[in-house]
Parts: C-alpha cells; structure tokens; sequence
C-alpha cells in the first residue's frame, strides 16, 4: 500500500474539497492509503467512507494569507501542514499532498523533511497546460531566484525521470527559457546553462525555447531560475486570466454573442477546462527524500484528486529512489554544497 | 508640419501595407507629411495619392530574417531602413516608423541616431493590451539584459513623460514587475528598483505588481530588466497564441460549438483584436535624440498607420525635448556613463 498523507486543512475550500477529493482518490486508486491530518470534527461533516483513510487530529491551521509563514510553520508544530510533512520523516507517509499556503509549504518541507542526498537546490515544478493536451513541466517556480547551471542540470535531470515514469514520455526533451533561439542569446547563466546542457548526456537538449511557444512547445520540460519561470508562470496566469474576461466581455456585448456563447457553452467549458491548473494536478517539489506535492489553494476535489493522484504515480514508479541512485553514483560532479 | 520618416521596405507585408499604412496617415493626420524610403517602382504600386508624400529612392532591403543584422545595417547604408535612420541625423525627419527586422532597426538606431544627451541606457518600451481597453506600457523588451537600478529610473521617467502626452494619462503609475507583491520580494536588482522608486519625487511607484496582472495591472508603466520584460511580452504572445488554438480547437470539436462560434463571430473578431498589438501601435526605442518607432514585423495598413500616428503624437506633444530638459537640470543623478 502506498500512504499518502493529505494536509485536510490547507486550501480555500478546505476541508471539504480535500476531504471529497482523498475519497475520490480511494475510490480509484486501489493501492493507496490515505492519512488525512486534521480537525476530526469538521473532517468527518465531509467524510462518507472510511475504507483505507484514517484521521490524525491536529491543533491548528496555517492560515492562507499567512505573511510570516517560516516563522508560522516553525511556532506551530501541531498544525495539520506541520505534522503532514513531519510524517514522512517518521516514515510514517510515503508522500504529502496539501494546498496549504505556498510558501509555508515549502519553507516547512525544507525544516521537516530531510533533503535528498546529493541534491543541492530544491526546487518547485508546476506543470503547465498545452494546446497538444501533453502537459509540460516547468522548472523552477520560484524555490531559487539566483541559481548556478549546475544546479539546473541536477533539477533537469529530476525533471526528465518525472517525465519518463509519471507522464510516460519516453525520451524527455529539455530546453531552455529565453529571449531568443540562437545559441549566445540571453544573459550569463543563460550562456552557460545551454554549454552545460549541450554537452551533458543525461538528456536531450532542445536549446532555446522563447515564451512565444510557451503553450505549444517542442519538448516536456522547459527550465530557468527560478525568478524568470515563476514570472512565466505567473504571465500565463494573469494573460489567460485576462483573456478569459476580455471574451467575456467581448461575447456578452451583443445579442448574436449571447446566443453563440450558449451553444457553445460546452465547447468554452472545455476550454477552460484545458487551461485550468485543477486538470493537471499539483507542483512537486524536487530535491526532498520524498515527494511534497504542493496542489493550488484553489483546489476542489477533482484538482486534489489529481494531486493524490500524481503522489501515488511518483511513489508507485520510484521515481525518487531512481533520481537518489544517479546522485550516489555521480557524486563527482555534485562538488559543492 | 510633423515630418515622418517611413521605412517602406520593412514588414512581412511591404511595401504594401507601409504605403497604405502612409496614406491612410496623410488623411487621417493633417498636420504630418512622410517621407516613403524605398523602391519607387514598387512604391508606386500602391500609391493612389502623393499629397504630403515623398518618395526617397534606396538600394537595398534588410530582409526580415537576418541573422547578422548589425553587420548587415552597417554594410547598407543605402538600405531603406539605413536611409530613414540616418535622416533623422541629418534634420530630414522628426521621426522615423518602421517595421523591419526588429535587430536591426535597434542597431541601426544606435550606430545611425546618436542618443539623447544624458540618456544611460537607450530601452524598447512595447505596450500591452489590457482587459479596461487601456494601454500598458513595458519597459524594457530586451535592450538591456543586465542594467543598473538608475538606468531604470531614467527609463521609467521617460515612460511617465510618454503616458502623460502621448496616451493623456495624468499622474501615470509605475509598479515594478516581480514575484511577489510585497517589499523585499525578488532578486538583489528588485530590491534596490524598489528602494530607489519609492523613494523618488519623478512619479507615482505603486510597488510591485506580480505578472498575474499582466493584462489588468493597477498602473500605467510597468519595469523589469530587458531579459524578464522580454519574457513577460513573449509570454503573453505565447499565451494568447495558445489559448487561441485551444479555443479554434474546442469550437470546431462539436455542431452546437460552430454554430455557436458563427455567430458570435464578430464578438470573436473583436476578442482577437483587442489582444492584438495590430490596435496598439508599435514600440517605442527611448533615449535617441529623435523617436524610433519599430512597428510590428506582420503589420497590416491599419497597424502601421498607428505606428505613424504614434509618432506623430510623439513629436507634436513634445515628449523628446521635455524629458531632455528634465536631463539637463539633473545632470547630478547621471553620475556613470
């Protein structure tokens, strides 16, 4: 059985979405367990099955907004995000799912879960949705916002076992976030990250990839600090955010929009549907001894399902013991700390 | 009389759309007269008017594609694109738009139009469609990869002189683009922007403003440096891109969808205009002596006349010469070249 430990109380909806999302989870996946921590009370107003799922009560909650979350995190042992993630180091959970506050989450993954031996800078990776339908994984979100190539190629090279064994691709393409295509382009670390990259052989390397083909792009994995990407991520956010209301607006200003809008109500649900994060599941963080998944605040029970889901695959496909053994025998090249 | 230099054989379209593009100009816009640079005959064409309109015969095209461009605009002083730039040298034009390979017409500006006296770090300021129909302007699009905090406020002095003549914004607002919205949010550059800009009398700094508000942001002007700006602009390219063919894709999946789509057709039309630089006009190089406009490569006539109209506005409202008095009297705070 694969246990996963669910965070019951992070998340705008929590906890019911969590709640309904980890009895879906159950309900489809046959080889897990689920350690739900929480408020028993409020968790058991969502709960209608017990089958493999046990409560762990908790005494508090970090809360969404939270404008001090290390110090939060640090003060608050017996919240529900705390204990999740303490459980892994008890080797009690083989992973945690949560949509707590982010940056709790993670400064709370760095304090109570040991890092992955070898592995020098954990890092957060999103999965970004695209037109193909195949989603493609961003490195890093936001864990390192001033970072060495090196680095970048461990996490890459992270990205690209994710890939193989969780989205089964079978040969992951990785390339680079920049301003242009051409070999030079871009700013110092840039330069050195394509050199680096060019000549490693523990992936294919596309080169560079501009932000223009961002939803569309020819390879699984696009990388950068993690400044630039998370101001990627964010861009795609706020421009599909935006677009969405403009056509809104645009559909709602006349009579023959209101009509066409409703028969293709479906057709634009859909579409939503495929630039939505709740479709895809949650980011991983990379570089723990075991996976953190963080899934979005906004999560209803499909979207956590989908993370507990993807928690589930990483564990059942190894992909953590699979990443630790390259580190182990290639210590070599991980020469600084 | 405003006299506008056109580059007329540059764009995926010309000289078609440039010269239709001018003539549109020449009857929308009484006060301006152009200068077409170019191939006469080809010119010729498409001019049913010469009213206001010159033709000055080059011998060259700089092709959209380059890949050497500096080389190549150094190499054709008798290119069209050459020609136009460096009549603004010689007093034959107040501005120049063109719609050429965007490298180029960089280059071409810095080695063929000397800089505004004062002026540290010329930049690329695109604007940004936005769901209140407003435009944002970006600063910088890829001038300048590295650059210091006072160049930045240099360029976001100059985009507040522009918002206030040009789009008649009257206490334009500048937030900072990074990934978080709180102080102390970002890398060592944004930190010190930060300090810099909050602590300045020039403009109103609204703080930082995470790209989430890409198309909906709470100012006029927002900064980064040339590589994350050029970044955040793709982004959105690449968003819009996609999010289009997921939505064509979606539409066309069912009967009801095409229907639907057919006629909301003019709302969808609207939709794509409204995200498209086409309505905009072009981006703006700051710190030459005189304005360069660099219009979109794929301009259609009506894109391109914008770029003129722009340019127009520009030289009429005076922007250029009161940024420079605003140089001369603090010569002070430009203390490195």
């Amino acid at each position: 059985m694969i246990r996963i430990g669910v965070d019951a109380m992070g998340g705008d909806y929590a906890p019911k979405e969590q709640v309904e999302g980890a009895m879906l989870a159950i309900k489809m996946i046959p080889d897990i367990e689920i350690n739900l921590f929480g408020d028993e009370i409020e968790i058991r107003k969502y709960l209608t099955n017990e089958e493999r799922i046990h409560i762990i009560q908790s005494g508090y909650v970090i809360p969404m907004g939270e404008k001090n979350p290390i110090k939060t995190i640090k003060e608050h042992p017996e919240s529900s995000m705390a204990m999740a993630l303490s459980s892994l180091r008890k080797d009690e959970n083989d992973a945690v799912v949560s949509s707590g506050a982010t940056q709790a989450l993670i400064s709370g993954a760095h304090i109570l879960v040991r890092r992955m031996r070898g592995f020098k800078r954990t890092a957060i990776a999103p999965v970004l949705p695209s037109v193909s339908g195949k989603p493609t994984i961003l490195l890093d979100s936001g864990a390192n916002l001033e970072i060495r190539p090196e680095h970048m190629l461990q996490q890459a090279y992270f990205a690209c076992v994710y890939a193989r064994e969780v989205l089964g691709r079978e040969k992951p393409v990785v390339g680079l976030i920049n301003i242009g295509t051409e070999e030079g382009k871009g700013r110092e670390l840039d330069k050195e990250v394509f050199q680096l990259f060019k000549e490693t052989p523990l992936f294919d390397f596309y080169g560079n990839v501009e932000p223009k083909m961002v939803l569309n792009p020819p390879c699984d994995i696009l990388i950068s600090d993690g400044f630039t990407a998370n101001i990627v991520m964010k861009t795609i956010e706020g421009t599909a955010k935006g677009m969405g209301d403009i056509l809104k607006k645009e559909l709602k200003a006349s009579f023959l929009g209101k009509i066409g809008a409703m028969l293709a109500m479906k057709n634009l649900k859909n579409f939503k549907k495929a630039i939505s994060a709740e479709e895809i599941g949650g980011a991983l963080i990379y570089g723990l001894y075991r996976p953190v998944i963080k899934a979005q605040g906004a999560s209803k029970a499909y979207g956590f399902y989908n993370g507990i889901r993807q928690a589930a695959t990483i564990v059942r496909n190894e992909v953590f013991p699979k990443v630790e053994r390259y580190l182990s025998e290639n210590k070599d090249e991980s020469n600084e700390e």
